[in-house]
């Protein structure tokens, strides 16, 4: 317990500097040593509150002495040069979603991973991590449901930001349910459809319907407009019962007519408990020179399935999804 | 008011029964004056809680003289020809869902009905009487939600009858959704999907995937073996918001490690208001001659979209719904 | 059941004349023939809706030829008079609670009942149908809670009319408790405090603090300035679990930043269905020739009590409740 | 925030090893160097999983050069004495509560740490530090609820232990409530009632009804051998609405016939959150060498209101709060 890891922490926006944030505050043995941004005053100004230095790149961050482990959240298109540079260095990496912006960035990911041998990359695949979706998981496992035959998904923003697409909507926000229905269900997702009722315009909300292997289906409604704020739901329906994420708001309110709980409009405050437990589990695979949870290879299926989504979208077809044969260092997980 | 509408009821198993003390016991200026069922003993004992007398036939029932508006509960297959003949009659008629087994016998109703120039016939979708439902809609009409874009219906039993089929489970059970999802949107429904993930044996659950004229999508899992309960959920997702239908218990428990409400296992109880609600308004349409709510044609575009369901389900294809034009005697709704 | 009931109504402001409304729509086998208020032109209104006659007097109404039954819904100073009236003609009556202003007027009703050897006066404490209430007992009775040791009430108005005091708030809305929570348990009251957090001004709100004969404690809120809303809640306490009077709202919403239920500003929507039940009840046992449900003992009980508690909130001091001893004529409850 | 605080911790029963757990995986800049258990084996067990030793004396770890600051989760009786021995040795302290069994105990503390001229101690009353308690109070203060004019709580466990009194339900477990409510309300006590249901025997349930320096009033419901599991909950009544403590469970369950969450037989589990930001807050006020939120002056006050319920609760009177002045070392506070 004595040892420390000393951590890098490239892209400091809204993510980004939450995370270093959390690891000062809520991780121990682990100390935010240098931090990079395109935005110097941002870099400079998040270092200071963590007591570390602003690196002078991205790559000499990764390459730096005084770091151990890095965290990507720097923009998307970025990822995978970035992991790809951690793991020619040898250092553990937590990659914020998605691991890459194509599933061939992605596969060469996966591809450099195996030819060093081990495990270095976790893929910020947070839900995992949060007490809900971690309950649900444990309740299903514990055979409190049955077989499981359904699951339903719900992802709601209240707007989206500038630029949003139909694509992006699909591997900017689905991609969250393409890696938590998997990991929840230990199965893969073979076939998926995705259609909108918004014909001319931004395709806001939209509908998947998902065939695992096993036969399951899930349903996954993404809406970025929502307008009333953040909210995810998920229920998982077995042969024996259902469990369902509950809100999570410790207090409600009666006013003005209103019975009720507050939603947050801000997901970093939704799930702040998963990130600081995803935070955690990462640094103590990392301090043991290694890393767990969301993997490379999990980061490439989603990207995988998110371009299944995006053509499907644009289709108006089921989509096959069809990735490579799992390489063998990734055999500890179920799927 | 000092009318009164004397009933005759076709059918008293759990349904008819159910009917009979319902109008009885809470709808004013009716009585139940005549009873037929195959089981002699079984109408002896319903007529005789009611004050009622025995039948000796259905058809003599509809004709009989102290009989001005008849219900029928009595199997499906019967229906269409009871209410032909109450068309016949000239007798307002309230007839359990379905209209008919075929689209193509619902049409012949349409036909009768639209030939003698005015509405007689209630079809008995009840959700639309239902606090919650009702609730729903003029909650969307208030404008509260915004623009609707989506509709998440689940409709689950505990346990099947025997003799289920995946055909039966769309015909007898979601054909509840089939009419209510356009009522509640004012819209009609243009495509069906219908899977399952169960590929051998009976198909349950099942999820449809349905597609409004105006491009709104609805899902629908059904699940007639889910174990826990009777369960009807509805969420309506609008640009503004979204509403749904609450558990509708008055009392919460904690018990035993368990802080919830109790799930009732049973139809009748869930829905006694609006059985209650249904009988109330259809009595005082037929004290007027006439009919009102759910109407012949109602019922034969559920028919058309459950056939539509069935076959998608059977083909795996999405499946377009195309009734006949609409008679202009039923054009005081919106569809 | 061919039997019908012809009810006058005394005083038809709002609740009156929800009475009258409910009797004609919802409750079979009555019929409001005659209707009285001091003010002729709302007793016009509400006589056409039902289809009866204005009458002349309230006297003249109870000993009308064309009224078999009477509801008394006017004015609290005139409840003791009227009821006694309807007592010397032998009619049952329905009288809004209280029974009386005073402990000793309606000790004097209790007396002319027994006088007369047969229950004719039902007291409107319509809690006791209301479905949540009802299922409370219920759940208490079939021993899913074990013994009960406390009962918590919560009684909120959003605002309160003119002319409250510190002992209206006693008299008019405590008293709901006072009848319920005896009823509840099986249980009578024996003593009672009641304080408020305002000391100047109306003292609003108020918490009573109730003992039972059996020890079991109950508190009561009563709050008619809650300003978000009208709102009942009741949670009995017992050694193997509690159970809760839940929101009985049937749709949620997820609207601009808040997912709750909407909170009715009316009573009378609120137990609707109560009264709905409660006049149901009534009609029945009228038809029989006599009364159910709380009796002209329960409207004295909780005059005693409430007379207890007035004293109480002006003394600061415990208040013992000494009622004189039951009539055997009320022997059926259990009390 | 490269200082590192190395923490001795006195206790490590269940509540003591919890804490050495938290501080090792959830608080950074902290180390657990030594531990002291009368149980020398369990002592060796939680002291290895740190990666500290173990202290030969409860004394020899609070003087120990090894050790900055020290947790005190020892038998209550042991509380005062070792609170007093860190004041000596100028170290932060963290107290379990109660801070001492009796008032007077108490209050050598207070004038201990008033004579030092600093505040070094900290009382472990959680509920300050937990999410759900923390938002009702920023609820409050924000304005949302208007004036508070009552808060209702409840508090109950699953089944008490041996050698529970009437006494030590109040100054055991309500002890929470008597500091809780006058934190949230930035008010104190002044008067208190106690009364049980329960007349031989345990007095359990107990009702308390608490009166402030306001006037605002609290009742507490305890019940120790609630058999459904642990329970907290807490209502605050505003003039303009009202917030309550929600069930903080992430998952619901429909099954078996029932829609509900789990409720927890586990304190620690309940508050872990509470737990670990406590440590949080006390580690880095410790680390700047001094102390923050609960005091020395509020666990005085706790255990002045507990002997005035304990006597209350034996007369069946009303007992005043009489605690001596304030120190002004107190004066940050508001009360």
């Amino acid at each position: 317990m004595s040892a420390e890891l000393r951590v890098g922490v490239v892209g400091v926006g809204a993510m980004g500097a939450d995370h270093v944030r959390t690891l000062s505050e809520a991780v121990p043995s682990t100390r935010v040593t240098e931090v990079f941004d395109r935005d110097t005053d941002r870099a400079k100004q998040v270092a200071e509150l963590a007591g570390g230095r602003v690196a002078e790149s991205a790559e000499g961050l990764v390459h730096s002495a005084d770091v151990d482990a890095v965290v990507v959240a720097s923009p998307d298109s970025t990822h995978a040069a970035l992991v790809l540079a951690c793991l020619a260095a040898g250092k553990p990496v937590l990659c914020e979603k998605p691991l890459a912006v194509t599933a061939d960035d992605a596969l060469r990911v996966v591809e450099a991973e195996v030819a060093g041998g081990r495990r270095l990359v976790q893929v910020g695949f947070m839900r995992r991590y949060d007490p809900g979706y971690a309950r649900l998981k444990r309740t299903l496992r514990a055979g409190l449901l049955g077989e499981p035959r359904m699951v339903h998904n719900v992802h709601r923003n209240a707007a989206s930001g500038p630029g949003s697409t139909g694509a992006s909507i699909v591997t900017g926000s689905m991609i969250h349910e393409l890696d938590t229905v998997p990991w929840l269900l230990d199965d893969r997702i073979v076939g998926i459809r995705v259609t909108s009722p918004v014909a001319d315009g931004l395709p806001d909300p939209q509908l998947a319907v998902i065939e695992m292997a096993s036969g399951i289906l899930a349903t996954v409604e993404v809406f970025v407009n929502a307008a009333y704020g953040y909210d995810v739901r998920c229920e998982v329906v077995g042969t024996a019962g259902t469990a369902s994420l509950a809100p999570a708001v410790p207090v409600s309110l009666r006013s003005a007519g209103t019975d009720g709980v507050e939603v947050s409009s801000d997901f970093v405050a939704h799930f702040a408990d998963a990130y600081r437990v995803e935070l955690l589990a990462w640094s103590r695979a990392a301090l043991a020179g290694g890393a767990e949870g969301p993997s490379a290879w999990d980061g490439y299926l989603a990207n995988v399935v998110a371009e299944a989504g995006v053509a499907a979208l644009h289709s108006g077809e089921r989509h096959a999804v069809s990735p490579v044969d799992r390489p063998s260092l990734y055999d500890e997980g179920v799927r």
